[in-house]
C-alpha cells in the first residue's frame, strides 16, 4: 500500500447547484486495519440525490461535517480482513466515501451488502442497489398499480424512475414518463416500451397530463416534487396513490423550495401522499433482488448505467444529476476488481 | 300549506369571504308532492366549511348552479309523504338546502339519514352528523393514535377538530389543539381536557409545536390546511400519519391559497398524508354512532353546538365558520319539530 488514500473531504457546503469548489482533494495514507476491521478498495461510486441534502442539512441522517470525506455509497473489495465475516476479495457495497480506501467493521454496509455472484457492480449499485431496490417497494408497496391503472413516474429517465417506470409495466399498467429533453424521451417510449412521456422542458406538463390522463392519475411516483408535483396533484383520480421518493427540483435550494399549492386535491380524490425510504423494508431486500433479478433475466427490466472514469471527477459526476445531463443511474469507475 | 316556501338561492360566486350578497331571498310555493316522494319541512340547517368550496367551483361534487337553492346539509321532518319507505312525522337528515320545505326522493339523504329515536336535531347534525362522523372514521383509520402519541388537530374548536381531538385522548393519546384565540383554548384545555393548545392568532405555531411536539407530531388531523399544515409538516415524528379533513384557511381565496413547503419531511420522516371524505365509510356509519354514542353517555366526548336562529340569518351563519366566531358545530335553527 505505498499509493496513498485519495479522497475528497466537504470543504464548504453547496449554495445552488454542486460544485467542484465545495470539496477538498487530499491524499492521506491507506488507513491501517485493526481487530474487527476489514479494508475496502472502492471501486465504483453510486451518485445519488440525496447527497446534495447530506452536504447541506440534517435529514435521515446528519449533515455530513466540513472537513469529513464526501458521504457516498459505493462498491469495493476487501484487500485486507481482521474481520471473522470478511475475506480478502469479498465484493460489498457501504458507505465507504469518495476515497480509494476505507476501513469498516461491516457495519456501514447498504443494498445489496454483498455482492450477488456474477453481479457486475455497476449492475449492483443499479439494479440490484439503492435505486433498483427503491424504486421496487416505492412502486409496489406505496403505488400498488392494478392492470390498466395510469402511472406517471417523473425523473423517468434517471435510475430509480427507469426502474419504477418499467416495473409499473410488468404489472400491466399504462405508463406516462416525465423527463427532460426529446432524447430521453424517445429512449423511454423506444427503449424501455413506456405509452406516452412528457418533456418538462416545454413547459406544458399540466396540459399533457390532461391530454394524457383524462381520467386521472391512479399513481404517481415522484422523484422531483416542486411544480411537476403539483401539477400531477391536479390531476388526480380518485383514490389515487402517490409515492414520494425524492424533490429534486429543490434539493438546490431549499430555502426557496416552490410550495405545492393542489394538496387539497388529496382531499377530493380521497388520496395518499406518502413518502418512504429504503431502509425502511431492509428485511426484504431478498426477495426483492431475486424478483428484479428475474425480470431482468427474462429482459422485462433494463439498467441503463452512465459512467464518469475517476474518482477525481466525482464531484462532475454527482452534478450531473442536477443539470439533468446523466441517462440512467450515474457512477464513477475507480478501479476493476483484482 | 298557504305559508310561502322562503329559500336562499344562489346569487353570485363568492370572492373572498362569503357574503349576504352572494345570496337571494326569495318566497316561492312550496313544492307538490308527487308519487314516490315526500315533503321535509327543514328545521336545523347545518354549517360547514365545504359549502364554500360547493358556491364557487366543482369539487367532488358539481358546483351549486348560480339561482338554484343553496346547497346544504339539514334535519327536517316529513309533513306529507306518497314515498313506501317514509311516513308524515319522521326526522331525517338530508342535502334539503336553505329552505323551509324540499321534496325528495329519498335518494338526498346524509347521515345520520334517519335520526335515532331520542336523539335532539342538534345533536343529529353534529355529533351523530358529518362532523361527529368525519372526525371518528378520518381520526380513526387514518390518524390511528395509540396510547401515547402526540396528536394534533387543527380547527379544534369547531366542531369536526373537537371530536377529533376527544377521541384522540380517548384512545389515549397526548392531544394538543390548535384554534384562534384565548377564550377558545381555555375551553379546549378546561372543559375537553386537552394536554395544551397553540392560539394561531400568535402568530407562533412552529415555535409552539417545537416547544410541546419534542419527539415530534405522530398524527396530525387536519381542518385548515396551508401555513399551520406547513408548519406541522416541519415538526413530524417518523412514520406520522395526516388525515387531511379539510383546508379552510384556503377556501375564500384558492387562487392564492398559499403553497405547502415541508412536504419533503414526509420523505424524511416516512409519513403519510391522506385525504378522505366520510361518503367513503357509509357502510361503518351505524357501528360509528353506536361507539360515539357510547362515548358520549359515559361523559367522555362533549358536543358544543353554536345555534344561530332564523333562515333568514343563514349567509351570516356560514359565514361564521370563516371568521373564526363560531364554537363547536354551527346550526341555523328553523323551527322546531311537530
Amino acid at each position: 500500500m505505498a499509493e496513498p488514500n485519495r479522497k475528497w473531504v466537504l470543504k464548504s457546503r453547496p449554495q445552488g447547484l454542486v460544485d467542484r469548489s465545495n470539496f477538498e482533494w487530499r491524499e492521506e495514507a491507506v488507513p491501517t486495519v485493526g481487530e474487527g476491521e476489514f479494508l475496502v478498495r472502492n471501486l465504483y461510486l453510486s451518485c445519488d440525490p440525496t447527497q446534495r441534502g447530506w452536504m447541506e442539512f440534517d435529514t435521515y441522517v446528519p449533515a455530513i461535517p466540513i472537513g469529513e470525506v464526501m458521504r457516498s455509497v459505493s462498491a469495493g473489495q476487501v484487500v485486507e480482513s481482521k474481520h471473522a465475516d470478511f475475506a480478502r476479495g469479498d465484493l460489498v457495497s457501504g458507505a465507504f466515501g469518495w476515497q480509494d480506501y476505507a476501513v469498516s467493521k461491516g457495519d456501514g454496509l447498504v443494498p445489496p451488502m454483498r455482492i450477488p455472484p456474477g453481479v457486475d457492480l455497476a449492475t449492483a449499485l443499479s439494479l440490484f442497489g439503492i435505486t433498483g431496490l427503491t424504486a421496487y417497494f416505492g412502486l409496489l408497496d406505496i403505488g400498488a398499480p392494478t392492470p390498466g391503472e395510469t402511472v406517471v413516474v417523473s425523473g423517468a429517465a434517471g435510475s430509480t424512475g427507469s426502474f419504477a417506470a418499467q416495473i409499473a409495466k410488468i404489472k400491466g399498467a399504462r405508463v406516462i414518463g416525465i423527463a427532460g429533453g426529446a432524447k430521453k424521451c424517445a429512449w423511454l417510449t423506444d427503449e424501455l416500451g413506456l405509452d406516452a412521456t412528457i418533456d418538462y422542458r416545454e413547459k406544458n406538463v399540466g396540459a399533457r397530463l390532461a391530454e394524457l390522463c383524462a381520467k386521472g392519475v391512479d399513481v404517481y411516483f415522484d422523484n422531483v416534487g416542486g411544480e411537476i408535483l403539483d401539477a400531477v396533484l391536479a390531476h388526480l383520480a380518485d383514490g389515487a396513490r402517490i409515492a414520494l421518493c425524492g424533490a429534486i427540483s429543490g434539493y438546490n435550494d431549499v430555502a426557496h423550495m416552490p410550495g405545492i399549492r393542489n394538496y387539497v386535491n388529496l382531499i377530493v380524490h380521497r388520496a395518499t401522499m406518502r413518502g418512504f425510504l429504503l431502509f425502511d423494508f431492509a428485511a426484504r431486500i431478498p426477495e426483492a433482488i431475486a424478483e428484479l433479478a428475474g425480470w431482468a433475466a427474462a429482459g422485462q427490466l433494463k439498467n441503463q448505467v452512465d459512467i464518469v472514469n475517476g474518482l477525481e471527477n466525482a464531484p462532475d459526476a454527482l452534478r450531473r444529476l442536477f443539470t439533468g445531463e446523466n441517462l440512467g443511474k450515474q457512477l464513477v469507475k475507480i478501479a476493476d476488481p483484482e
